[in-house]
């Protein structure tokens, strides 16, 4: 494994605004990782008066000279590329500016996913040899987790950004979830290599010329069955893969719940295992992972889920943390060098 | 809505020898199927010997005459294209080709779907206009169940073919789940209409001028959710999402046993909700459902689950007799004729 600079000092940018729940989730969250490792040296973007506000509100105290005022703030539902176009001044444009111009290693942000996605990209600018950067997801699997890459960073990919999509998610996975030689699989409808449509088929052509480490084809029955530890596909695949998933945790609830309805007998037999269902139910809750890691950008991008937690936004920012700590962006653009001539 | 002749007599042969626990719960099924609706000429074919053994073993009646001796069998492991090629005496051969010999009008197979898939549209052959037929699939939803079409007969489906599969689906819908006007879906990564794959974009412009009831594009998240009854995408997407579905389920059930092996109070825990998970989860079980259909071919074709029960086969029979009675060959082939010349 290779070595890392642990407790390296890093500069985090958090976006105060970003979320459903900003920007109170956002500061208190980045805050309390900031309290864990001194070695974050954290800014808060955003409107001042409302993150001063949150701060005094819960009594905390944070150098405002770290506080990045930002007066306009992209919503959940802009359009990503209109917005970065049009509210320059805004936390998430701002924020990965602060990337670009070194003044922070990393950006955090619950925002608008796709802004997060533009503005990461434009700004840091992409990696050496990187056409498409991507969204990975860490899913719940019958032996630990499993990551997916990518989950709508692109659609319509091409073979060889798939083969960036297996090379970056494989030292992801490596460096970040500790697996020393993660097993890949191209998502596809048969195990054989013959199995697949044209691009799935080309893209194992390709990561087939690596020396990581291919399983080969998997089916959608295998994404959660822990035959693979990095999932490859196409963003439109995978983003339906990701919302799908998220749905059908909501769908058991509502079975529940209308088995429930069908009688004072079946209302007592739920209320006895509502307690249990929730602890099982946990793992399957994206909280827990700490946001998603844009990769292939120049720089530490990590976004979160809409609805993110303090604790979400805490582990977000931690995440950074270690992805700085452990020179990913590097250790990524090694790996793409190394590959580069692939085809 | 359109007339049908219910209980009109139609001839329906049972691949004997398909799905994992053949020719057992195939032959149990079809005699129960043909004893609840008296206007089925059952057709068993397969080999005729295991046929009679399970007839007699459990001392039911069939007509000696009504069994269709096929020497072969294509196994789940073989392949489709290769089997149908080298097995012409296979069961599943030799079934698709009664349909096409006016023999029988419909053909039922937990067998190969791949090659139930070759044999139907090979030996029946293709309605006018259809490229390719269409494999689709029930699952819950919110409010009932929601229908996938494709799920796996076509990957790199053309925009033409996401709009047969929307008629397609739409009329099989309307007629056998009784919803009037159903709800059509184009799954994709957003919902607006610029939102998608080049595919999905295409279909969707072509789908919208048809005067089907296109909500537009729908996210993963909308699968389930009730928002529309039919579900259109390709074929590599709806097979991955179909499989992933049913692995959603073990792994549940996975993390539940792991919580039960915490402990004696956690395993008191799951074994009071045992009993009342198992209802819930009963929803999910495709067996409910009587197999997918596979629809744009010149006969009736229902596959079944490898491991379908002998209720699955049963209900498999009863929907091909349903299909019959409601003319739904027919009423496809009229429905694509009337939007042949979009483009």
């Amino acid at each position: 494994m290779a070595q890392s600079d642990v407790n390296a000092h890093c500069r985090i940018v958090v976006d105060a605004m970003g979320g459903d729940f900003a920007p109170q989730n956002a500061v208190l969250g980045a805050i309390q990782a900031a309290n864990e490792d001194p070695s974050i040296e954290l800014y808060l973007i955003g409107k001042e008066k409302e993150i001063l506000n949150v701060i005094s509100g819960n009594n905390l105290s944070f150098d405002k000279s770290h506080i990045v005022n930002a007066d306009e703030v992209i919503t959940m539902s802009d359009h990503p590329t209109d917005a970065i176009k049009t509210k320059r001044n805004s936390s998430i444009t701002l924020g990965a500016r602060m990337v670009r111009e070194k003044k922070a290693e990393a950006f955090v942000s619950a925002g608008n996913t796709g802004a997060m996605l533009v503005a990461s990209t434009l700004m840091m600018g992409k990696l050496p040899g990187v056409e498409r950067p991507t969204i990975g997801t860490v899913m719940p699997s019958e032996n630990g987790i499993v990551t997916v890459f990518d989950v709508g960073a692109s659609v319509d990919s091409k073979a060889r950004h798939m083969l960036d999509y297996a090379i970056m998610g494989s030292i992801f996975v490596r460096e970040i979830h500790n697996i020393s030689n993660p097993k890949i699989g191209i998502l596809s409808v048969g195990e054989e290599d013959t199995k697949g449509n044209e691009v799935s088929l080309n893209a194992l052509e390709l990561i087939r010329k690596t020396n990581l480490n291919v399983v080969g084809n998997i089916e959608g029955r295998d994404i959660l069955n822990g035959k693979v530890n990095v999932v490859v596909c196409d963003g439109f695949v995978g983003n339906i893969i990701l919302k799908f998933a998220e749905s059908f945790m909501s769908l058991l609830k509502t079975k529940i719940k209308l088995f429930a309805d069908k009688g004072l007998l079946n209302k007592l037999r739920v209320l006895l295992m509502k307690g249990t269902l929730k602890k099982v139910m946990k793992q399957f809750d994206y909280q827990t992972y700490g946001g998603v890691p844009l990769l292939g950008v120049n720089g530490i991008s990590i976004i979160g889920h809409g609805s993110s937690s303090v604790l979400a936004i805490k582990n977000m920012v931690l995440r950074a943390k270690e992805m700085h700590d452990k020179k990913l962006t590097q250790k990524i653009e090694e790996s793409l060098k190394e590959y580069a001539n692939i085809s």
